[in-house]
């Protein structure tokens, strides 16, 4: 990375300026649409409706990884082919939602014809993702590239080398073709920033698409890419799939490699970060988990453990071999009730679970406010996260004298009750040290909880796994995504979260419940800003869990939840 | 464990009158012998021509931990006769270098004839460690008993349950025997405390057995146990198994379940304590790992990674099964240059290597002094450590006011040279991440280097294990070991390492070097300590370093560079 800063640093909305035309100018003219107007806020059809993409250009966005795949590796697609059509579809996308950040077009289609060549004249592919456009959020480095994380401070620093995981996907045989937008620092669940804006949800553009990986969210789900990668400090894989109706796993620290990325809160080594994919079919998922792990990412990056692919935890052996499995649902954390529609998610997948013939119990959270405030959700108190935050922003902003945004509202009035952001420094790192000692503590408690559920499941094991909501809430009207636990506390016990989709919400079916007991005053606030109408068309999405670098297991237990539904409609 | 703290509390000095009066009473009068005057420097040969064992018990006690536990599942040799035997010459052990703190033989006893009922009722072993006696280190709490480490304001604190460690030797079979010294706070590379006082080593009782497993590394070595277990966080393992001449291992973070220990420094997340085996075979430290690996240590500590004992991996997949390979030698770190005896430790090594057909190339050292700095060594830096150790220490012993130990020489004068003990706070969290984001990218670094040698090594592969010191000298004087760094960098880059022992002082072989050019004031000191009458009778031993979670490879390595060795001589 070139860190190198100009004695005369120009204003930063002069950098903003600069940057923002060369996007526009990084945009091929022929690619250029007429969007709805603003007033229509689902544009979840328009892609193949505006008439750019041809019909062969819309069959190939509409298929599946695995079936891309096939038809690259037996060229009956080419890669260029393949890579134009996503690109176009990628480019409405963000004439839609505001999804892009870097776009590189001729790097991208050179890239793709190399492969072509290859195939061509070998007869062999490059890898298992041979030919797949694959789009990385704005954090994963590319040679040559800037990479901001929504920082104008950032711009116009270039990349001298790839991410590790963008150099094993080059390996694999992807093609990196876009990154995505994400919020200033990426320390928000929306996707706002002053260098690129806002990204809106596709599915209806009064709401949030989610966030930190907010672009990833809604170009996926416009199938503006067939697979992206997102990353996860917590939930930012998650929220923005389960807002954008995606499937997306949020690995165990250390499986999927994180070298080479720009990071918020960088160097802090307690509750980390970690990369996942975020597609648009749970077998895309595992095809991305077994060509990484494949690659044997540990030999590039020293945080990755060494553990491969498992074929036998992926066929369930400490499952039951997936028959007669049961699962605990969490239908409530015990901070915020979710809202009607969440609820209603979880109860078709209960029925869907019990028909298939597995069992189903109910998980009882073990001190999630307590997790939640360890790491990242109340403000002005002692966590992990927020314990160095205000200086890295600081230092970091400093630089241009960039505004560092606190609000992710629309009206910067409502800021001082949309804000969650960290905001206490100054603790000592022996007091630092105290708060991770005691989440040591609630983790070995977590897993001694989860170990004694084998009294009440009647499979001879413990709860298989749990299924929870992503979010009390569908995605919400922006800068009203105030509530993290639900995702953030698996960040704190580090255990692998797969989301898959569930319904969308209805105002008929979901209607505004009566007031309940609240638990606290977020609960209360959170339950007054449900309104069926202002989540109309909100996609609703759930979380499966397991336990630590259990992926292999998660993923084929969240192909089972999948299939039990689809059966049961 | 119980923490609540007595409204009056005793001076510190009554705590620790106390307490010794308790230790003292612990031993059995049957068990006490006269042991040599203080003039007698070598006591080792003392446990077998004391008198106090009779022939079996000295042949059970000098038989290795594969045939004892052949021995134990066959019946013909009881559990009760091993712990006996071993009991008698640990506490013999104790008279001769002071390594107990915590002696219970009554329990141990009751729980050995346990394991023998239970093999004679059912014909069946307990589990893979069936009635084999292990030490531990004074950190691994079990059920009422105290855990000091050192400190006299813990005494008193009696655990309410046992480590996890301790759990899954027991349901292995184990008979947890008797715990060990370490110095106060754990954080030195010797073990002197106000609680226990001092353990010298037993091959030469003016020099330390080292630290902070310094009790284990003394008692296994006069094998008043088969098998201890130490801790490790910058070379505590490892150093006095070197000075000790044991074969051990330092595994990487998350091999062996830590939680339920009492330690240094907790709730740094940065650079983890491990926990390892010390003993006087390789198949001891194999027989340990494989145990406690089969035991799914992982669904018991959470900081434990989800990876089985690996026997691809111990057969040498990744490793040219074992033929032909290449070993690195770091001669020098660069920064301390190796007294004489380390350095022909080194020439041996390679010769036996060479001569059992393998390759060897030199080791070129990566920032070893930053990394070193970056943890712990270097006084009034900013270092991981460091960073909240002395408000830790302050803490802890202003319950009591029990002074901090700031030297382990026997003459306080020594002190301002002898103390590395790490001084500075007060940088504040974000600081502390710079140092740890400097840290990380130093371990790619290093692993890119080890990659990189494939172009030398001839194999095809990069370079099969490193062998280096263990330490820049052998066990010093009390108070002169000064420099960790050829340990502590393994911690930081989490490589596994273990000890081997290859030869011993020779003042004839070994004669003072002359003067070299002097990397820093540390390697000058360090030069005009050696001499070799000092040094008399000192073990001399070597790591085998292999990349982070090799644990498998590490053992079997070792094994044929011990094995070399011995068709060498």
């Amino acid at each position: 990375m070139n860190n190198s800063i100009p004695t005369d640093i120009p204003h930063w909305t002069a950098l903003v300026a600069e940057k923002k035309q060369r996007q526009s100018e990084s945009i091929p003219h022929e690619w250029v649409v007429t969007p709805p107007s603003d007033s229509t806020l689902d544009v979840s059809a328009f892609p193949e409706t505006c008439g750019l993409l041809n019909p062969r250009e819309i069959e190939i966005t509409n298929t599946s990884v695995d079936v891309l795949l096939e038809k690259l590796a037996c060229a009956a697609w080419s890669a260029v082919d393949v890579t134009t059509a996503f690109y176009k579809r990628a480019i409405v996308a963000h004439q839609l939602v505001n999804c892009l950040t870097e776009i590189f077009v001729d790097r991208a289609l050179a890239r793709a014809a190399e492969l072509d060549d290859y195939l061509k004249n070998t007869g062999k592919v490059v890898g298992p993702l041979h030919g797949l456009p694959i789009s990385l959020k704005d954090q994963l480095c590319i040679k040559g590239l800037e990479t901001t994380i929504g920082y104008a401070s950032w711009i116009g620093q270039y990349a001298d080398k790839n991410a590790v995981l963008v150099d094993i996907l080059i390996e694999c045989g992807a093609v990196p073709f876009v990154r995505t937008n994400v919020p200033q620092t990426l320390a928000w669940p929306e996707s706002f920033n002053y260098v690129f804006g806002r990204t809106t949800n596709p599915y209806n553009r009064s709401l949030t698409s989610g966030g930190s990986s907010g672009g990833e969210g809604a170009l996926v789900a416009l199938k503006g890419s067939p697979l992206g990668v997102g990353g996860d400090l917590a939930g930012s894989i998650r929220i923005p799939s389960a807002f954008c109706s995606l499937y997306a796993l949020r690995p165990s620290y250390g499986r999927v490699p994180c070298y080479g990325t720009r990071n918020t809160l960088d160097g802090q080594d307690s509750i980390l970060p970690v990369l996942g994919p975020m597609t648009n079919s749970v077998i895309g998922v595992k095809v991305f988990m077994k060509a990484v792990l494949n690659a044997k990412p540990w030999l590039y990056d020293p945080l990755v453990v060494r553990k491969k692919w498992d074929e036998d935890e992926y066929n369930l052996v400490d499952h039951g071999s997936g028959k007669n499995m049961c699962f605990a649902i969490m239908w409530d954390d015990g901070v915020v009730v979710p809202h009607p529609p969440i609820r209603r998610s979880l109860e078709i997948t209960k029925a869907a679970l019990l028909k298939a013939g597995h069992k189903v119990v109910d998980w009882k959270p073990v001190k999630h406010k307590t997790l939640g405030d360890i790491a990242v959700s109340t403000p002005c108190s002692v966590t992990i996260w927020n314990a160095g935050s205000t200086e890295e922003y600081m230092t970091t902003t400093s630089v241009t004298g960039e505004p560092i945004i606190t609000t992710m509202e629309l009206d910067i009035a409502d800021a001082a009750v949309a804000s969650f952001r960290p905001q206490n420094d100054g603790m000592s790192v022996y007091q630092l040290w105290q708060v991770q000692k005691l989440r040591q503590d609630i983790r070995k408690e977590y897993l001694d909880h989860w170990k004694a559920t084998v009294s009440e499941t009647g499979t001879g094991r413990p709860v298989d796994a749990i299924i929870c909501p992503a979010a009390p809430f569908a995605a919400t009207p922006h800068g009203k995504n105030r509530y993290l636990d639900y995702t953030a506390v698996w960040n704190a016990l580090d255990y692998p979260a797969a989301v898959f989709p569930v319904t969308t919400v209805d105002s008929t079916l979901d209607r505004k419940a009566r007031p309940h007991a609240f638990h606290n005053d977020i609960d209360k606030d959170i339950y007054e800003m449900y309104d069926p109408e202002k989540f109309k068309n909100a996609p609703v999405c759930l979380q499966l869990v397991g336990r630590t670098l259990e992926e292999e297991a998660v993923i084929r237990m969240t192909e089972i939840a999948d299939a039990a539904l689809l059966a049961a409609k």
